[in-house]
């Protein structure tokens, strides 16, 4: 399934040539062909590197013009001197997609800003478009590859596109959620300087993408305000859509300027604007990850009922006035919940929600008791989302000194029993039953944060992206 | 060094009797007795158990009266129903500090609150002071023992003292405080439900107790609310005071009333009170750790101006915005920290804060551009606390596919060259990377976060408690 959008050669390229193609682990030119390996790309690769027969397994081609076919997407790794020369070879090629990894443009000084001025001149008179420059690259897991200039390995696939103004989301921001978060994405524009390709087109694209659900976005400046705020607009009503705008205040706004070269808006402008738009602005980048985390694995709920599970009553009080600070609604447990949850419990506590789950924990032990408690949540008409509190620690699961993983795998067969219901775990206790539990229940598409607050947060923000939409989730 | 007040007894005890001693593994009768020897204690232990000559060790005695002296200190584990007779025996014993761990009281039903009103009954006549009940028992480092009911293990020494009414920083949050975040404690008092040791007397020793630098509260309730607030009010002048205050919320305060048997306060007055009262109140449990981290491991510092590394212009843009959101400075940089980081920039690098130090780590190497940009900011007069955004992962470190983290020593051995500048480090890209470097640097007192924000949201709670101090920090 693919769109008909121009982008499409960006996205969904049947080959790609790599400009600058490099023999040396580290260089860019190969780590971006390490990068297509690593993800097994279907389409045909041409290296053009004029001292070396192949690469990495790829043959090599001396020149742009050497190629057998005009590529469907090109990519560039070469230095600034040389790129304007590598462009013109390309527009010669008939190249239509061009990404540019190269930096030392408008964001250094005016003689970047004229040499990427006239690379534009360049591409406009051969109908070529640009993403970047001084971007580090672009993945598109539906296609099966990255161009990243920064070794990522296979990258798992999710339904949540990235739009960023930063290198960060093709570089080390990925490895991190590759690695510590374990959940992945659909494509990835990382725009850079934005000469030619811009905010809008790629917002646009994702709107239409079948293959993104969500949409996550960085971003510092705008080339077209109001031409992005109309097509969010639109988009808004389908998909969910975050963003963290960065330059907020006097001294983002100074560091803005010798970064990516795009002149900050007024803050409070962007807040109404984004609101209106339909975009729902997350305040850092730890929960902008945290939210893309959530939309990544699992579903959008379909109101803001939420059930939590606790071990502990101070746990399930500070989840209560999260909630509600968030505009989350702690959910009135049914009838019926009341009753099925009491022939687990003790007799001396009082069941309600926030569900205190530890009586029944001692009883039944921990993961009995969290099994029928979420089930009992899961079932409930009334609720929408649940978050489950673990303390997970050899002396209360009285386990061996490490935590069995497959012990929890009733969470992820919970999730596809309840496939509209969100389901969240918090880990408390001891670190490496933390990480075994995280590792496990994220690769199977469950959530997994630290307690209390961060995992209704992304909650929150998601549940604002809610009420946007037209189609009921 | 000690002070005079009579929670002495509490946390500087000669003896300990333990009450409702277990052999068997997971009784909280057994756990004590294992925190106890676990953390060193040097003093006399008293396990009492009528069915066991020795437990881990230590002699046991049949009961209470058996005990050959009057122990400093008496820690009770029997069930609620024999509570009552064993807090009889310790009056006729003439103990005088007691911690309950017995639940099953006023936060149960009327019959547990009519049994708590006879425990305190029989407890004033004797003179007897007590802890509880259900606490989950109270920890002190400088005295080298815990009492809680949770195996712990060594507990980490530092000057941060904690005031829980809740049984989670002597429990599970305490394990993962532990093993997760690399930091310790003084002193732990657990107040469960407050029949006679309470808030302010707690307060008010921790304000004394040479061994606490700075305190944490977590509280939902207060026995004598204008009590506490007049306390702090001194205490604040010489020690940082953060605190959650849970039950914020109408959902919370429900939550409460089942918990710790308390009633929630008005919210907005506990704002305004605890404004006036100089205690700093943190919107969530995950900062309030955050927090607490930084306080344990690092100095107060001297003023608000940061200098923030970053290996990426966006993430020194996003720290720029919270530095200012959240009353921080980005500090001027001196024209001696231009010029000196002028030698090992590249030319094409705006040199500012933040500090954009990957142009530098290209040429210098990682460990090299960091270690000197550091340096310059820790020789600033102009800041008071840097963070260091670090990128680090296999590619960029340019090592083998495990961080040494003896590479970063560099840091610690910052720290103690300037030891009045708070140093943080956030760092970004491998799993493993992020993990090894947080270990060690945490154990040699560094704290690490993700990227971006939290570690300053931690300072900036700590630089609104130094503005209530009334010395130099």
């Amino acid at each position: 399934m693919q769109t008909t959008s121009s982008l499409d050669k960006f996205f969904a390229p049947k080959s790609i040539m790599v400009i600058g193609a490099s023999r040396s682990p580290g260089k860019a030119g190969n780590i971006m062909l390490e990068n297509i390996l690593a993800n097994g790309y279907q389409g045909r690769v041409y290296p053009v590197n004029p001292n070396a027969d192949e690469i990495l397994g790829f043959k090599c081609y001396p020149t742009v013009g050497d190629i057998p076919e005009v590529p469907d997407l090109a990519v560039m790794a070469v230095p600034a001197a040389a790129a304007l020369a590598a462009v013109k070879d390309c527009a010669q090629k008939r190249v239509s997609a061009l990404v540019m990894t190269t930096s030392g443009f408008a964001e250094v000084d005016d003689t970047g800003a004229k040499l990427q001025a006239q690379i534009l001149e360049v591409a406009k008179g051969a109908g070529m478009r640009i993403m970047g420059p001084n971007t580090s690259g672009i993945t598109s897991t539906p296609s099966r590859f990255s161009v990243s200039i920064f070794p990522l390995g296979m990258i798992r696939k999710s339904p949540i596109s990235c739009l960023a103004q930063t290198g960060n989301f093709a570089t080390h921001t990925m490895k991190w959620i590759l690695t510590g978060e374990h959940f992945g994405v659909s494509r990835v524009a990382g725009l850079g300087n934005m000469i030619d390709v811009d905010e809008s087109e790629v917002l646009e694209y994702f709107g239409r993408d079948p293959e993104t659900k969500a949409i996550v976005i960085y971003l510092e400046g705008f080339k077209n305000a109001g031409r992005f705020l109309e097509i969010a607009k639109q988009v808004c009503r389908k998909k969910p859509i975050i963003a963290l705008k960065a330059g907020r205040t006097e001294s983002g706004v100074r560091a803005v300027a010798s970064h990516t070269a795009s002149l900050a808006s007024n803050d409070l402008i962007v807040d109404a604007a984004f609101r209106q738009a339909g975009i729902v602005r997350v305040q850092s980048y730890t929960t902008l990850i945290d939210t893309a985390k959530v939309l990544a694995l699992q579903p959008i709920p379909k109101g803001n009922r939420v059930a939590v599970l606790t071990p502990s009553g101070a746990m399930g009080i500070i989840a209560a006035d999260a909630c509600e600070r968030l505009g989350l609604k702690m959910a009135d447990l049914s009838q019926k919940s009341f009753q099925e949850l009491g022939t687990i419990f003790p007799s001396y506590v009082n069941v309600g929600n926030p569900i205190d789950i530890w009586g029944a924990a001692m009883i039944h032990g921990v993961y009995e008791a969290y099994e029928k408690g979420m089930r009992v949540a899961l079932e409930d008409e009334g609720i929408d989302a649940v978050l489950s509190i673990m303390n997970l620690s050899p002396e209360t699961v009285f386990g061996s000194h490490e935590l069995d993983p497959e012990k929890l795998s009733f969470i992820p067969e919970l999730c596809q029993e309840f496939p509209d219901k969100v389901v969240m775990v918090a880990v408390s206790g001891a670190k490496s039953y933390y990480e075994a539990a995280k590792q496990y229940l994220e690769e199977h598409s469950v959530p997994v944060f630290l307690p209390v607050e961060p995992a209704l947060e992304a909650l929150a923000y998601i549940n604002q992206c809610r009420r946007y939409l037209i189609w009921d989730p």
